[in-house]
């Protein structure tokens, strides 16, 4: 039976034990829910790097790049980090380089695990089934806010560890896991109104950017799993 | 209206900033539940320290210590970490040197704040009175199990919280928080069943140390706030 450990944090994935696992990276709000949409319209590769200056020197040579930083669009960026924007039209068939304030930090910690992968409500049950083929011990990395805890991502980790678990073919001793089931319990069918305790969607309502917050609680509106390839997001 | 937040780990305790707030540090099992019961039996003060050498040394210099790692007793220490260790005749009036694996960490963490005291429900109604009375922000630092996010600090946390907002003098935009409530909401009427998810519950079964569970989830046994003056925690 393979195990399901849900790390909160970034700044607590030091604490795990990550090498031989499949390491699944969530940011719902919103890197995650983009890099899903992406994907779905037909990007080719996408480069998530760390650091604006990276990101700056990808611009200079002419590189699409999409960077954020608490919640808005830099200046030198083709784009903010709003998932409305990634049409099949603006990046279909396209490399993008990546910048957002919590997600591609995740992904760059969660590099040392054995394979790191994209999870979102957009590709949920791909990712689900991704997991369950590949009979490895899977490590669900919340991105959070900063370094904290979020709630919405530790909603889907509970939402995914339970889809899991249902099926059989996982178990935990992890107590990150079985808080996240139960707040999924308690959250899943009134999403609606639980969202008002989310610190983040406040965040973006302030910047008038609060209308993806439905569609980034969508189920599977894409059946495509982004991977990382070495240095860069490509699709199974 | 004075703030809440929660921190679930020490090693996220950087992420917050702590400099004119209350820091509750909280290690349900065991930690926590122990200093409370001294103070009860009347112990004088407790120095916490962090590093086995210190805690050796002051052994080496006559003092009472209780020391532990991964719930067992230490070779050198007088005492391990059970609150039934600790009767008036073992350390009524005395100085107790006290060192574990998670609980004294996070009081070392937490030196930096205004204000650090010790929570427990064993202490439940006094720390919540006391923290009314200051009118502060709070944080509520969970010490977790060596850096990870556990179960039974988070369920005091959210007893805790939900108190101090019931009572209409603190308010929240902390996730954390939120996290916390509706765990110890979905737990507190069945904590017999709901212990069985905490992975400290079955390390202390394995060692034979479970039988302090129900006495660690018992409320105001003691009406005494532990808070650490310098080096030492005294009470008030």
């Amino acid at each position: 039976m393979n195990k399901i450990e849900v790390c909160f944090s970034p700044t607590l994935f030091p604490h795990s034990d990550s090498a031989d696992k499949i390491v699944v990276v969530v940011d719902i709000l919103r890197a995650t829910s983009v890099i899903c949409t992406m994907f779905k319209n037909g990007v080719k590769e996408i480069f998530p790097v760390r650091d604006l200056e990276e990101a700056q020197a990808y611009k200079q040579k002419g590189f699409l790049v999409v960077a954020e930083r608490n919640g808005q669009k830099l200046d030198f960026a083709d784009f903010g980090n709003s998932p409305f924007y990634f049409t099949p039209e603006t990046v279909g068939g396209k490399t993008v380089v990546y910048s957002t304030t919590n997600g591609t930090n995740a992904i760059t910690v969660g590099r040392n695990a054995s394979v790191v992968t994209i999870g979102a409500f957009l590709n949920f049950s791909a990712i689900a089934k991704f997991l369950m083929e590949q009979q490895k011990d899977v490590l669900i990395l919340c991105a959070g806010w900063k370094g904290k805890f979020c709630l919405e991502d530790t909603l889907f980790a509970g939402a995914l560890s339970a889809k899991l678990i249902e099926r059989g073919m996982f178990d935990t001793k992890c107590d990150s896991v079985y808080a996240a089931m139960d707040l999924w319990a308690v959250a899943k069918d009134s999403m609606d109104t639980y969202i008002e305790k989310v610190a983040q969607k406040h965040r973006l309502k302030k910047l008038g950017l609060d209308d993806v917050i439905g569609y980034c609680f969508s189920f599977d509106v894409t059946g495509l799993v982004p991977v990382l390839d070495g240095n860069r997001l490509v699709c199974r």
